[in-house]
């Protein structure tokens, strides 16, 4: 997929990261070729690559090609290098989950592969990292079948923020549908919330979507009501960070307005994730602590002061959707709906058993 | 006050108008001293002056200042002079109904005065547009003061747009309660929708309501969900642009759906505008037809792509929040609760006996 950012992520010789900095989306298409850790660490921290999956994908790849340049002879050396590179990588973004987790699977890999030869090793981490992408692929792509499942041809479909091909390594989780329709020829009618203030809606979804050539218009997110009472919208579907264990939903802030708007205009609700972003050890949505972000994004957005300086701006990145407003939470083992306390809890049972 | 825009609007001398530019705010306070029609009309078409009281005050002032400077030595010349100034500043913004209700009103004054010297003439020419503004600095007390009936000290507010002092002669009308709220020391917290695309919530109330002294905050509009769940928000007062026989009112995008949010939180939702926008000829708000605007508006915004080139956006300027999400219409003629249809009838048999 032309989307993907990673799976492009590593070259003929595979010995570089490649990713598109997203930073500069939608003026500028600017692919980068990183292979030194600074530069990887950079561009996590920076936001260049962004989206769960993706950075976990980025810094697994990352880990890789950086150890490549070990000039160690013996495996305990080149182990040593291994964890500096993979400790200096954690830091970048310190609140992502799966910037750890990927780190920590390419050290178990590792650890497993121990007694084997320097060059087997190596191998063994590429192994790993393209296993990490495949299996992220292969998430997607469940996702995007089981949405798919629930809409129809000629649909209108709003989206709030990026839950695409640019945060993961596939089809994204709410946009999978629209792909896999998109390719279908189901011809839906998008509609991104341009999702203030950082616009992922309308600089990363629009130019996504727009590049696999799928029907999309950008709004502002006070024009959601509109486009629903106009009756363009049929269903909506937007990811999520983290679901709680009766099914309160934490999002890109904005989300929880959106549903309420789609439970008043009938309109379904759906979010998408892996299960891994379902984390039964949260009771509920009041558990999940608000992460507040700088009033300048606010106040002095796109270079230029957007409200007088000095005055105050209120900034929470996230809000959480209580369940009542939510149809069903879609993951890649299958489709969820209400009541979310059982339902969600029968998810993981099916797992085990 | 100091946020009027008119009344500061002629100087000692009286043969100028003087506003200031609202399209440089908040980076800029520049105050313009017009006296040449194609200034006024510059002014009016390109915002400099907006929100339909200014408008009408601005063009019924700057209608007097130009004829001021007629060479003309018979009243028959000076009205021919006088009429083409006024089809002029009428062609600034042929929607703006306002700014033909100001002309009309004063070429009325002229046919009545017609009799007199040409010095009388223009001295009531001055006195109309005084009369003009005065009446619209004491309408909008009026709302302010039925608007205050209904909120009490230390209450959280949210507004949209921008319905406050820059948009009229005096308090403005969804900020009137605010301003003489926070004479009496209420201490309100105000917070404003910052209202994406041309974002009159952070530039222009934020700008008069923190000149004014008055704790005021900025959000983006998705986030009026989150600040209403935390309980941040008592009550919601925005402006109208028409009110439709029934109650459903036609105001700035995105009021539908705070509108909406305030009902699902619990929270009063009032609109607060001047008689004359209740508008008894229209039946119901799906007879408001609702301007589209231009959609770079929208993907290519503070002199920057905020979306993709070529990616459509849909940019509708205004949206109707149907009647039942409405708590009260506070006029300067009294407060109106529901049944709307009964009850804003009984507010103009009321005037008319």
């Amino acid at each position: 997929m032309m989307m993907t950012v990673v799976p492009a992520g590593l070259n003929e010789t595979k010995d570089r990261l490649i990713i598109i900095d997203q930073t500069l989306l939608p003026n500028e298409e600017k692919w980068l070729e990183l292979d030194k850790a600074e530069d990887i660490w950079e561009a996590i921290k920076k936001l260049r690559v962004r989206g769960a999956p993706a950075i976990g994908i980025a810094a697994a790849f990352g880990l890789y090609v950086c150890s490549l340049k070990s000039q160690a002879t013996s495996v305990r050396e080149f182990r040593k290098e291994f964890e500096e590179i993979r400790d200096y990588l954690a830091t970048s973004r310190p609140t992502a989950v799966n910037l750890f987790w990927a780190l920590d699977r390419m050290t178990e890999r590792f650890e497993k592969e121990e007694n084997k030869t320097l060059d087997e090793i190596k191998e063994a981490l590429l192994d790993e990292s393209e296993k990490i992408l495949r299996e992220d692929q292969a998430m997607c792509k469940a996702i995007g079948e089981y949405g798919l499942s629930l809409l129809e041809p000629k649909m209108g479909l709003l989206t709030h923020c990026n839950a695409g091909g640019l945060a993961t390594s596939g089809y994204g989780t709410a946009l999978a549908p629209m792909y896999l329709g998109h390719q279908k020829g189901y011809d839906f009618k998008v509609f991104a919330d341009e999702t203030r203030p950082l616009l992922q809606g309308s600089r990363l979804t629009a130019y996504e979507l727009s590049k696999a050539g799928i029907d999309i218009t950008v709004i502002c997110d006070n024009m959601a009501s509109q486009v629903m009472k106009e009756g363009k919208i049929d269903a909506v579907l937007v990811g999520c960070d983290r679901v709680a264990a009766n099914g309160d939903t934490a999002n890109k802030i904005g989300t929880s307005g959106v549903a309420i708007l789609a439970k008043e205009y009938g309109i379904p609700m759906y979010i998408l994730g892996p299960t891994s972003t379902i984390d039964l050890n949260t009771p509920r949505g009041t558990d999940i602590v608000i992460e507040l972000r700088d009033e300048d994004e606010i106040g002095n957005s796109f270079g230029r002061r957007t409200a007088p300086k000095g005055v105050k701006a209120y900034n929470p990145a996230f809000d959480v959707t209580d369940a009542e407003y939510i149809t069903a939470i879609i993951t890649d083992k299958g489709i969820v709906r209400p009541p979310y306390t059982e339902n969600l809890k029968k998810l993981f049972d099916k797992n085990i058993h």
